[in-house]
């Protein structure tokens, strides 16, 4: 080895241990509790607060948004955990190597990665391009827009790194404009305030999209979450299928997702249904955008009473979309949510032309796919329909589900056949 | 009401009676035990064998094929079953009134609500048009290649009712010939002969199809199956997004469903791992068919030794298609396939170039997708890679599921983006 290599390679060794000495003198260290590392060692990337040895270390000593070492029971380093020692979920891994810690590079490296995931599913530039947790940036959502981003903070350590999150998403994705909707619930259990601000230059009232080739104008400061849900991007390519020269109704339609879809898809006639009036109007634009020529109408008010109202004047539908809010929104609620899924899916099946297609969708990640499978097949027994479950639809590329941490899969969209009782 | 009317009620009144009589006088009785009506009142229509009060009705006094009224155990009729004395599950429900058997009428009736769902998603004519128990046809699966129609029977109860099935689909679909592909393993359990033939007009060695506007030939005399699986088309199509200017490994390929499409997406180069030469053979016709211009390279021979040459020749690809034969046939196999599975993933994985994506198949029942899911994400981290699942595929639309029925749902085509570890 000539001596050329021979100093270069002790130079690195010595860069990388000033790095380790740096590193392991600037962080504390937590320390876990009996077997709290295996679920660590399986991939998750979460810690519970009754999971760290408080004795040795105390939680207490830190600020919400610290990165420190995470050691085994036996003080084995096993990486580096944003934490908050408020929180039921104190930690939240960020490497699993010592000498990586979460800043401005690491974003920018997690970002490239992310946006390669994007650019392969997707010609145009309207997705989800962080997910969290999926993404490796436990806490951080951001929705593009074109050259709008629209980016949801929901733990104090990303938080605490908000600039470089800023500059990162400039840096990687050149935008024109950058808005912080950070108003979610989960905030106040980390102990942040909510607030919705432009960060970086200017973002309008409504956002521009599209969506399998059909546009959408979204309300992205004051609507639901960032503004749009592109996860059922897949489920409403799907239903599109289905809804040429169709009779289709959107029930919870929010700004018409789905709906718009569907009459982009050639539906003859759509109806939606949504508690609010503000997004009736997005709807009514959106459709405009996409130059609809058929037949629309807008019920504003209660899910289950304009359903009624359509069953007592013996409406049928060729595809019905029933795509409620979260029903069951802690693990608590199951109970009262499933139930709310019966009645409102069987109401959804009674609105099912003979032959038609229900599309039954759940985004909370409490309700089992199982159980709205079976809640579809009990309405269809109690109903004496024949159904046929034809599309099991997930979340999607955008929002994908990390294999090791089963909290990031949420989304169902399945999708039946609905048929007379034909003597089965 | 008027005295014709009067008349025309009084009649058809007579007429059901006459048919309820008849029935009742030809159809003998099964009795239930216990509660053993309560799956089929949940939508199930199996009958095990030790569900029925055999002191009350022997099965032994049954042929293979008969049809009976299905009692509970209080004797009440609740539909009626094709049964078959000698096999564990000895009864299938054909109807859940005791006025309608399973005869030409009816077949021809569930043809028509078959072949609508397959005419409402589908533009062509190449699909599964019946699919056992899901389409009410317990026991009958139909394969369609444009004008030809391949037929599998694997119960007693419709090989007794052969001719009315070949009767029925001449009536709702007028094809040019129908070929039964009589060689299941079932038929052995429920006592049948195997056997392959032509039973109307003229079969080829090949048929042609399409699937996703790409062309193929199927081997229907002496293929897998019935020459094609349709199964996997939805899922074949979301792989093709990603295909493009790619290099792509099909392993188990068969006769090339999944290689042959990601060519006709712009790969340029695709690999075909097959045991048979005979499938090869079909690979390299059905490249030609779709005029393919890229690379391609036929690898004949074990699976496992196939993939490890590549590994040692440090071979990677974009795109690594893994979807094995069912590696767990029955239930007892389950932890031996399971070992199988983990194994041929991992070789997989190790396959995908950085960023690639895994398509990870199953076609075995009694393999869980969770299970599945949960083979990758352990692979991922004992090969320190950070997978993310991206799709989540199931079977297609002319393979429906019945709710009630777990049993009908089978396949698994799980899509993982595999990068390298980027520090977690």
């Amino acid at each position: 080895m000539n001596s050329a290599i021979n100093v270069e390679i002790h130079n690195r060794t010595l860069i990388i241990a000033f790095f380790y000495v740096t590193l392991v003198r600037t962080l504390s260290v937590i320390r876990l509790k009996g077997q709290a590392d295996r679920r660590l060692r399986a991939g998750h990337q979460w810690i519970y607060s009754n999971e760290v040895n408080t004795d040795a270390t105390p939680l207490k000593q830190f600020n919400a948004g610290d990165q420190v070492i995470v050691e085994t029971a036996h003080g084995k380093p096993i990486g580096v955990a944003m934490i908050n020692p408020n929180t039921l979920i104190c930690g939240r891994l960020v490497s699993r190597s010592t000498d990586t810690v979460l800043n401005k590079s690491t974003i920018v490296h997690r970002l490239k990665i992310a946006l390669s995931l994007r650019e392969m599913s997707y010609p145009e530039p309207y997705y989800r391009l962080v997910f969290g947790d999926s993404d490796g940036l436990s806490g951080l959502v951001v929705d593009r827009f074109g050259d709008i981003l629209v980016v949801q903070i929901s733990t104090a350590g990303i938080e605490r790194l908000k600039d470089e999150v800023i500059e990162a998403l400039q840096e990687v994705v050149k935008p024109s404009a950058i808005l912080m909707k950070n108003d979610g619930k989960m905030r106040n259990v980390e102990g942040l305030d909510t607030y919705v601000e432009e960060v970086f230059g200017h973002v309008p009232e409504v956002v521009y999209l599209k969506e399998n080739d059909v546009l959408f104008q979204a309300p992205v400061w004051d609507g639901q979450k960032t503004g749009w849900f592109y996860d059922h991007r897949e489920n409403r390519k799907t239903m599109q299928t289905f809804c040429s020269g169709k009779r289709v109704l959107d029930v919870f339609s929010y700004v018409g997702g789905w709906g718009v879809q569907a009459a982009a898809a050639g539906a003859t006639d759509v109806t939606f249904i949504d508690a609010s009036e503000a997004a009736l109007d997005h709807v009514e634009a959106n459709l405009a955008l996409n130059q609809y020529e058929g037949e629309s109408n807008l019920m504003q008010g209660d899910a289950f009473e304009a359903m009624n109202a359509l069953i007592e004047e013996k409406q049928r539908f060729d595809v019905v979309v029933m795509d409620p809010p979260a029903f069951i929104a802690r693990r608590k609620d199951i109970k009262a949510g499933e139930g709310a899924y019966h009645r409102a899916n069987q109401l959804a099946m009674r609105l099912v032309a003979k032959g038609g297609i229900l599309v039954s969708g759940s985004c909370s990640m409490h309700l089992e796919t199982g159980r709205l499978h079976d809640i579809v097949r009990s309405n269809s027994r109690q109903l004496e329909r024949f159904s046929q479950l034809i599309y099991r639809g997930t979340q999607a590329p955008d929002h994908p589900v990390h294999p090791a941490i089963p909290e990031t899969e949420y989304l169902k969209a399945l999708f039946y056949r609905v048929h007379n009782n034909m003597g089965l």
